[in-house]
């Protein structure tokens, strides 16, 4: 069982297994890859992509991650529908500057993903939540909220949601949609778990429904080629793109990304990205159903969670009455950790639910973990 | 003459000399060089830096950036002082999220970076300018407009200045500090042009001061090896450091560009940053001799400039009553354009004023352009 795994974000103690890790395994990043791709552009005589790059993205990186969301997506993606970012913090960062002024309501859901929750805190939004049920977001209450807030955006977690796991059903992706265009309120669809899906197909990610309602689609290479590209989308209408592009960062700047954006291009027409997602998805599908069976085995019948059909997290209900960030000292003295809800409420609820990452650790230690998981919460039952 | 040069970011006609692209000739962006530093990066077996990264930056290449800027500063830089960036654009953004707020007041010079202004613009910050002349910052002008104002930043560019060309010197950044220390008033030097001198070297960095008053020394590796890169610093002191490091942003995304970080730790050990340098240094400055002597001959007496001692730019004087941005279009019609000075006045002044860039044609290029300019301008004369 090998835990030795170092991260330069988290120091992790030794015989600790940490399943807040919301990662993939030092060896499943694809460094031979990227190393195929970097020699491939890199030899090349033109290096345009050294240069201040388009504002929206160098437009051969554009065509290509088009045609890669096309072969993927049940429409067709237009290059001039896409913009590049450093991935989906700085495209939520920069939305916010965009969109926001300190003050402004904004709509999350309730749970949602905690460092989002900290990126609106730094730009002292006014957050309200909607609750997330086995369906996705819950439309009727955002009717409900709708008729006296006037949110600047509403921030989802569509597909594999983090911390949830719920995939939101095509009728309430519908519904949303018209709610949204009928309010003209900007959806931030967050898509980074589209692609990892370990069952059937998952709906169509909301970047299909760009032209319905103003809505922007955010994607991003963190979840299926490697965090530290800082490489991600915006995929949404012409109009909104164009004003994007147009704000004086992009302009300074340039691009966001234009130099990791050609190596990527490079992995993407040398065929390695499509090959490295199997992988992928062959091996987390694997671990989580080990996982699952390990966890069904040890925790106690108290601990509620459905099996996810994709992404990276598992969202583990436990009896009202506990308190997760107390179990979680206790876990942690036992060598385990994990994150507790409170994190992902912007009210400090979820006090009774814990999130579960498998993308880190290889079966063993996650089999280990659920022994480790079941005797804590066990222990902690009053 | 080779005018055929394509960027991603300008679309500039044929036959055109465009001498506001603030940039390296494509020719000097050094592909080899880091063709030889991904192969030396990427061959390793350890991917750390494809995870989500430190959030100021990961260590190894904060302590090799500390180490280059200690062979070239005054006094020693620690690791812990740097914060890594997607270049200066983005670190400017990144300071308006954390020390401002849209009504602040921030203070800026006139002239000042055109693109800055911008992005000050798009956080609705109401900008307020301090003039410069040929020592730099009018220090005598800030305590003035100390007397009644309370700015969140004071943004300034001390080194061969953009667009004014001028280099504070010693008296005025201690004076500056003095200032400021007193007034508790956070210094934003943008150091970008620092290490581009083709005479003397400058005073020493605001960076020196870091520990005096509150100063972030802005640098980056745009101008010294390729803008595409995204990749730059902040040099601070480490109580700013860890208030930055705290942010949703950092905490969520990891460092600013990890896989960038560590192509460019291989471009510094390898030695190439340093041969780099020296081999813009020397074209440059041999650039300017040739340019400067040019528009001595070419243009009228009226028009007015010094010989800039680094960076990139030679800003021009004309008659009070020209307004330049007429005598562009003029220019445009001749194949010849330049930025003009209202650009980079917040309050559209320095109409009499253009900015000329001789970083990105070569030699004939520029003399062409000097007989192009001369003949505009002396029609353009009353």
């Amino acid at each position: 069982m090998d835990l030795n795994q170092t991260l330069p974000q988290i120091d992790i103690p030794r015989d600790m297994i940490h399943l807040g890790i919301g990662q993939p395994s030092n060896h499943l990043l694809p460094i031979k890859e990227l190393e195929k791709a970097a020699a491939h552009c890199l030899s090349k005589e033109n290096s345009f992509f050294l240069a201040y790059g388009e504002d929206r993205g160098n437009a051969n990186f554009r065509q290509t991650l088009a045609e890669f969301l096309t072969d993927r997506y049940p429409n067709r993606v237009d290059p001039e529908q896409l913009l590049i970012t450093n991935g989906n913090s700085q495209a939520l960062d920069f939305i916010c500057t965009l969109f926001t002024n300190p003050g402004d309501t904004v709509l999350v859901e309730e749970p949602s993903y905690f460092l989002a929750l900290r990126i609106f805190a730094d730009r002292k939004l006014n957050l309200v939540s909607i609750p997330v049920d086995d369906n996705g977001l819950v439309t009727d209450v955002l009717i409900k909220k709708l008729e006296t807030l006037k949110p600047s955006f509403l921030y989802t977690i569509p597909t594999y949601h983090n911390p949830a796991s719920v995939t939101q059903s095509f009728k309430r992706r519908q519904e949303l949609v018209e709610i949204c265009a009928q309010k003209n309120l900007l959806v931030v669809a967050d898509e980074v778990y589209h692609f990892l899906n370990y069952s059937d197909d998952p709906p169509p990610p909301m970047g299909n429904w760009i032209n319905t309602c103003p809505l922007i689609s955010l994607g991003s290479f963190s979840k299926i080629l490697a965090p530290g590209l800082r490489l991600g989308w915006m995929h949404t209408n012409i109009d909104l793109i164009k004003k994007m592009a147009k704000s004086g960062l992009l302009d300074s700047g340039g691009g966001f990304n234009p130099f990791t954006s050609e190596i990527v291009n490079s992995v993407i027409r040398l065929g390695l990205l499509n090959t490295h997602i199997q992988r992928l998805k062959k091996i987390y599908a694997q671990r989580l159903k080990i996982f699952c069976h390990q966890l069904r085995i040890h925790l106690p019948k108290q601990a509620k969670f459905m099996i996810p059909k994709g992404g990276y997290f598992i969202w583990v209900k436990l009896p009202d009455n506990m308190d997760t960030q107390s179990l979680r000292k206790a876990a942690q003295k036992q060598n385990l950790d994990f994150n507790h809800g409170a994190l992902f409420s912007h009210k400090k609820g979820l006090k009774n639910y814990i999130r579960l990452s498998f993308a880190f650790y290889d079966e063993d230690v996650l089999a280990e973990s659920a022994r480790r998981l079941g005797k804590v919460i066990s222990e902690n039952l009053s």
